[in-house]
């Protein structure tokens, strides 16, 4: 299968522009599967919660639903997009999987980064992993979850082929540590991050591009540079990832121990 | 407080010379810590069972225990090594934390890496935190132990402000997974390698060397190359491993989200 991850510099609280762009981005794509950063229909920095709610959006009304799964549909692809998702009077820092049956699932990001505690509330779902194109099984988590080890461990526990990252990445370590978590997972990651600067009264943040795909033992398969922005492709064989082998006598699951470790 | 990781090649099968190239490494160094590698008193390749029961020890009987204790008493440092244990008819590949009262702790090596798997039986005992010297908490892990991110994370939440981690690595990721170990659980490690090569009829290995000593974000503060033999030294201050903050709002600890973890 084909898998992509996208690479762009969102405008902040400029909804209809960075769908058109998102738009743009996929016109004419051919791929399986494609991952845009965190926020990728709003931008980051948000100053009050008036700026949370003027773009955050309703599954299944939500625009970007709209767009995406017509897309999904016509290219025959399955997408993972970030958005802000409004639930009653609650905003989540959430990413979607849309499918090219123009279903969908969500995942509401559950260890939120800095300042995203002032606007969004905390993902309360665990990591799920569901069926994208042709069967696929993909997980979702965000940006920050790859500072907690157990976020990717029970995506792959539960079954995830590819881990799909959508991120807004400030601190510099993430990059280095998903190929941790792709090795002793044995599972490819896409980690889509954005380009760009926001500022407001409170705060400045520069993001760092660098978005990813790796395969199961954390090679870097595709990789885009820190400020570029565009969409890279490469041919993956998902099942890869059932492998889970690392020598004739190990295997990176059945080697556990959870009876031994502390949670 | 000071802290060393050793480095060198054990002779295979060979206990005495092993301790006595140990005793001479020692000699006149000043530290409160120091770890050596896995196996460091009787090399790694064994070819049968024999061979493993040749070089294991007893503890507190072992040559090796008495050696190090000695030497701890006498040079008030903590040591950890790598030793083949014997208990009963069962054969561990464990380590031992030497304290300068002479008392002792010892972990057994829970994931066995490939043919460890024919000789030795796998530790059933939880991982574990010890105080050293002066109090300083220590946790011990082996090795292999490196692939499953809970040996570190069960240590670190059990108190661990240092992880001692023996090993004799033949694998290319564990340098480089050891710095996300360290950065996701905020303690300082200290990964003791060994050198040099061993075969027999069945197998050849090639050790990586690469000691390193790591600070709680994961940075190296000393670091030996892939051949050389000898103990690098640095001061570290342990309390900063009792800093889980990684923002003005994150905390690598209290930001974890166990209930809607898999295990």
């Amino acid at each position: 299968m084909r898998v992509s991850v996208a690479q762009f510099c969102p405008k902040l609280l400029s909804l209809d522009a960075n769908l058109a762009r998102m738009e743009a981005m996929c016109s004419g794509l051919s791929t399986d599967l494609i991952v845009f950063p965190e926020l990728a229909t709003c931008g980051y920095l948000f100053s009050s919660m008036e700026d949370a709610y003027s773009v955050a959006e309703s599954m299944p009304e939500a625009k970007s639903y709209q767009m995406f799964s017509r897309i999904a549909i016509q290219q025959n692809m399955s997408i993972v997009y970030g958005f802000a998702e409004l639930d009653k009077d609650k905003v989540y820092n959430s990413s979607a999987l849309i499918n090219p049956d123009g279903s969908y699932h969500v995942y509401r990001k559950i260890h939120l980064f800095d300042r995203e505690k002032l606007f969004f509330s905390p993902g309360d779902i665990s990591f799920a992993v569901h069926e994208a194109k042709d069967g696929v099984k993909i997980g979702m988590m965000i940006c920050f979850d790859w500072q907690f080890p157990e976020a990717a461990r029970s995506l792959a526990l539960a079954g995830a082929q590819i881990i799909c990252h959508p991120t807004n990445l400030v601190l510099p370590w993430c990059q280095a540590a998903m190929k941790v978590r792709s090795l002793e997972n044995r599972v490819y990651s896409i980690t889509s991050n954005r380009t760009g600067k926001e500022s407001n009264n409170e705060a400045e943040v520069s993001f760092t591009g660098c978005s990813q795909i790796l395969s199961t033992i954390g090679e870097e398969l595709a990789k885009l540079n820190a400020t570029e922005e565009g969409i890279a492709t490469v041919e993956i064989d998902a099942n890869a990832a059932q492998n889970k082998r690392v020598t004739e006598r190990n295997n990176a699951f059945t080697d556990r121990r959870p009876e031994l470790y502390r949670l």
